[in-house]
């Protein structure tokens, strides 16, 4: 076994893992292990790391890679949530828990800290990116706090900047910034999560009194699961199907003060407590329902669409269906940021499971004395590396995304199709690293045993916050199938001006034709067409080409198929074409997955590729052939039964995992300390170092006992699992 | 679409399901609907649940056979856990839920519920498997009343029972019963869970007095997260090293009393609260550790290891290894518990989903008025109706393993052999139905949304309990490794006389030699070796004994696989052999998790023939069809890569698993029915009806604006996602 086990990771400054690591190392650098020879499959020797000729990963150059573009945001925000005045305590009770969450609410604004996105004027930065790059680092401290401010500040007060004209922002935006005004994006109800265009609320505009009138027709269009309704928001930006003249022109948001001074709801207005939840339980969710409300004409947030004094409706886009989309797509930064806090918390789970494993020991199979780390066990390597390389797929795609969202947002490049490519890519991040996090955080736990379920480790309490992730913001199967529909209509405009003649030979031709573009985070680069020889070599796999051509052909296989086998729908009843595309749901989703792991793939590797350090690069490339690959064994079966793999390359695909998996193994502690969270950070106490203490006491105490002969003697021979 | 949703599943009393069910029925039997045909696939017409010669389930008859073996014991017992008093109130504080739960447990010592299990002479049945078929159930209630019962009863004092004397019996078993004497079973460290041989904790004999002294020599063996140990425990079971004449005898039980009349720990007792968990914080666990502290030699249970007065050692069981598995062994039942109440929580979270997946709507794909009911989509019974039958095969396999279990301790069946079978299925079921509860737990809440993270409605607070049963009582990847243990042992075994060219020939011929077995649930009917031809069809895969030769094939070709490469671990040095079995370590534990599997299909197979309604027989073989071809799916790669299955067949499983999944889904909420639940066990407002009272409301909202003329018009078309 490669003992690399006897770092302790404990208080390291956030700023200098490198440094600090290479310190508090206690063991002198691991030895060379050649493994034994297992038949049929060509290990090859393992380079460990510290041996002359291996690489090694340099520590600070990495975890500057990993704070990404907006690096220095990121670390100043990290010394904030260093602070205990931010952070969680742990078995609060939901009462005390949102009075603390309300409370750090008001040091934010005070700090300014989540003012980045607003207007220069009014005390902003009109800096996008570097905002929601902020924001993200608030999960580390309680993911409570994050959502809260980013109900507070990214949905209410965003709707606000987005939705609203100059009138209103000055109006209300200062008090949104400085926490004044607490509110409530009120847009979701009890019967209407996903189809947001179906919402009941009615705001019906009356021209005798120039005033909205908004009501809630039945139970299920009560506005529901709103964070800062239950007890703290005193205005909402309330979503409502806007009725002049007798025509409804679909959902529009309106500024509704909500409660008076005292704190009791405002006259018409009425609601419950969503009580205690899963998780997030800082946050004061709760219900609203509205009878007959009257508000001015000029709370109607009106930069897409406007009613004027007599009830005329007017709007700068005429069509109803892209005015929605418009309206809605300003709201992105949500799944924009909760893509990166997953993603964080997934980083904050390997580094604690990661650590604890290379200082844990159980079971001493290849010795009398001592116990195998138990990072050193395969399965255990297998549960967690491939899971950290997905983790570093996805910090390098979240950086991508960030900068496409600020280029949007900034209006650097602000083209319809910009802003389309980032709801595509937004529908397609945001699913794979929530549900990579909730994967993650419960393979950590159960990677920690016991200790893995105590609250005072992080895991379950980060878990259990994070579980909503996967259904807010867009549920996550809804998201990826508006991605497929992308896909799909991507695909039919590249051959729209064809013949069914064209398409058919598309779909046979797969490996050929490479025309088709998903969203502008990927750039093809060079295609490769001979698959399924069996001659190739596990090597063969390492080519980035390989890799790049296996997992684009299949998202491009996936979406054509399922085009061929749509074709017929646009002459079936509706009914019918619904139910044609409903046959087909599943495999659209799975098809939208795989374009989402690809566009992460694609991260990854521009990463390696811009990565200086040679070491370092050398193992990244490992990692990233890991996650690529991990893709292709995760989908063996499609590349089989399409032909574009034979059997012996299958089988080449494991054990190349197996193979790189080794390889990794020295680096892995190196690798999650990159991420750079200090204790402060983590505050789990099995990732403190503590463990490692009760390790060497326990070894101490056992060979002072050897060595000084007063051992008891065993029975016999000592039978163990 | 099929409706079937309009069903209102409130109120149904758990003993009649059936009829309850048929009563609340809404709408009429459903209408016949043909799916358009989807290009290279014949999905045949789908059979409608209520049409002319289609299949309906009977609910009763079904549930009666889901209660399985101990049906009258589990109806008892259930409605036990309808009481209010024996349910968790959500939200309680940690102190408020230990206090609530300690008092729980008092009704329960009461009420005799959980004495079945202790002899006849001291007020008990012996009665095995009717015992842990109470216990199960208990998890409805609250799964922290059951896991505190499951200390006190089938942890603290079945060691007494089954480790002690009939001394001890007499002494402690009446307290324990009562609750007068609540207790720690108190075997795992801070530094050994799974490998419990390793614990630190010593019992050094002291003949002078004729007194064992308990230490805890180092902070890594302090007793940890020890039920009944933070608060209410005033005696423990102690396992310790047990030394006397100088030799080290391995871990034995002691009787240790903790805690004095004021509730202070005893001289040389101290400990900690483990504090706030991930979930069951209605039971309190702690540490504790010792500093000589002092018991009388008599203390010790002494059933399979004795200590004389002069310090002699003797045991009716001469090997160390076998007498430490065999005392071990007795504890088998909390592994067999886990099993039954992890698939009753699956049960009841897809009652949630699925009766609300039937009411809920949201899109109108293919209706301009009608939205869709969530259960008509195909995603979403991709995600449920799979688990269902997961689910399914889990009941039936837990029954079975359950009077294994019964035959083995009431001593019908109880040899060696026997014993080591139990372990065995022990360890093969409990990891895959724990893993199953927690995804299920998770894809029922993702699947009911934002209504599914709210506590009201059940689904998060039984994942947080049921979190720690996959790595508590076992953790899943070390018992997993112990059932391929066994299963190389078999492997082995059938040729140890055999040289190695048979070895050789019996690797190459997978296809032929079926003479390997593994544990008794499983026995071999017919032997299937045409495998790879292209022209078998779709309904080839239907049949029983293509589904068991495809999942038999796996498990043994694995075996073989991995015994040959691991044939040259006896030549090799200890340290070399270690790591050898280490490089196959994953494979290994893959294949127990196939072996499990097959387990679990065999029951389900067992199940379905002998059910005897001709309709809920053809719904449970497809739901069986589902579950076995579910198993052969995930695992397709391996089917195409080791060549017994053609590209061709491979790609018919999907189509199939597609055509039975749209066969299943009329029956759907019949089939959770079945399962027997009353709300008064769920206790989840959306499977209360409430969805489905909000749905009509809406709906008849609407209806009624559009018969009047006053609906307002849409401004075009409205355009949807």
């Amino acid at each position: 076994m490669v003992d690399t086990a006897q770092r302790s990771n404990s208080k390291k400054p956030a700023r200098t893992p490198g440094r600090t690591s290479a310190k508090t190392t206690k063991t002198p650098a691991p030895t060379a292990v050649t493994p034994p020879v297992v038949p049929g499959v060509d290990t090859g020797p393992v380079m460990i790391a510290g041996q002359s000729g291996a690489p090694t990963v340099n520590i600070e150059s990495l975890h500057r890679q990993l704070l990404g573009t907006w690096a220095d945001v990121r670390l100043r925000a990290r010394e904030l949530t260093a602070q205990p005045a931010l952070q969680r305590i742990e078995g609060q009770s939901m009462a005390e828990h949102r009075e603390r969450v309300l409370g750090q609410l008001h040091i934010l604004a005070e700090n300014g800290h989540v003012h980045r996105a607003f207007p220069k004027d009014l005390g902003g930065e009109d800096d996008h990116g570097g905002n929601i790059a902020g924001f993200e680092e608030l999960v580390t401290a309680d993911p409570s706090l994050q959502i809260k401010a980013g109900v507070q500040w990214g949905l209410f007060g965003a709707a606000v900047l987005h939705l609203g004209t100059k009138k209103h922002h000055d109006a209300y935006l200062p008090g949104i910034m400085t926490m004044q005004v607490p509110g409530v994006f009120a847009m979701t109800e009890t019967g209407h999560g996903s189809d947001v265009a179906a919402i009941g609320t009615t705001a019906t505009y009356d021209p005798a009194t120039q005033e909205f009138v908004i009501d809630t027709p039945f139970r299920a269009a009560w506005k529901d699961y709103l964070g800062n309704a239950a007890k703290d928001g005193i205005a909402a930006v309330l979503f409502a199907q806007l009725i002049t003249a007798g025509v409804n022109h679909g959902v529009h948001a309106f500024w509704l003060p909500l409660r008076d001074e005292s704190g009791a709801f405002l006259p018409g207005i009425g609601g419950e407590d969503d009580g205690l939840k899963g998780g997030l339980n800082g946050i004061d969710n709760g219900r609203l329902h509205f009878d007959g409300v009257r508000i001015p004409r000029e709370n109607l947030l009106n930069r897409y669409g406007d009613v004027s004094e007599d009830g005329t409706y007017s709007s700068p886009i005429s069509s109803p269906g892209r005015r929605f989309f418009t309206m809605l797509g300003t709201l992105v930064q949500g799944r924009v940021s909760l893509d990166g806090a997953a993603t964080q918390a997934s980083a904050m789970a390997l580094t604690i499971a990661i650590t604890y494993g290379s200082q844990r020991r159980q079971f001493n199979a290849g010795s009398d004395t001592d116990e195998e780390v138990i990072l050193d066990y395969q399965r255990h390597q297998r549960r967690l590396l491939p899971r950290l390389a997905t983790t570093y797929a996805h910090t390098f795609a979240h950086d991508e995304f960030l900068v496409k969202f600020d280029q949007v947002f900034s209006g650097q490049a602000d083209t319809d199709a910009d802003r389309q490519d980032l709801e595509t890519l937004a529908a397609a991040l945001k699913p794979l690293s929530t549900w990579h996090a909730l994967d993650t955080l419960q393979e950590a736990r159960e990677a920690c045993g016991g200790a893995g379920f105590l609250a005072e480790n992080r895991l379950v309490g980060l878990r259990a916050d994070l579980d909503v992730f996967a259904t807010f913001e867009g549920d996550n199967n809804v998201l990826l199938q508006l991605v497929a529909k992308r896909l799909l209509t991507d695909y039919s405009r590249k051959f729209a001006s064809a013949g069914p003649g064209v398409l058919a030979r598309y779909v046979v031709q797969q490996a050929a034709g490479r025309a088709y573009h998903g969203t502008g985070l990927r750039t093809l680069g060079q295609s490769v067409a001979d698959f399924g020889s069996t001659a190739r070599s596990v090597g063969h796999l390492r080519d980035t080409a390989v890799q790049r051509e296996l997992l684009t052909d299949r998202v491009e296989t996936m979406i054509a198929e399922i085009a061929g086998k749509l074709r017929s729908a646009g002459k079936l009843p509706a009914k019918d074409a619904a139910a044609l595309f409903n046959a087909n749901q599943n495999q659209l989703i799975e098809a939208a997955r795989s374009h989402g792991e690809l566009l992460q793939w694609e991260a990854f590797t521009r990463a390696v590729e811009t990565t200086e350090d040679a070491g370092t690069k050398q193992v990244l490339t490992w990692l990233r052939d890991l996650f690529g690959l991990g893709l292709v064994e995760k989908h063996l079966a499609w590349y089989l039964v399409h032909g574009r793999m034979s059997a012996q390359r299958a089988q080449s695909v494991t054990a190349y995992i197996d193979r790189i998996i080794a390889r990794l193994r020295p680096h892995a502690v190196d690798l999650v300390d990159a991420f750079g969270y200090s204790q402060d950070h983590l505050r789990s106490a099995i990732a403190s170092g503590a463990e490692q203490e009760r390790q060497n006491e326990a070894r101490d105490y056992y060979a002072t006992q050897r060595a000084s002969g007063t051992a008891p003697r065993a029975e016999k021979a000592p039978a163990r699992k």
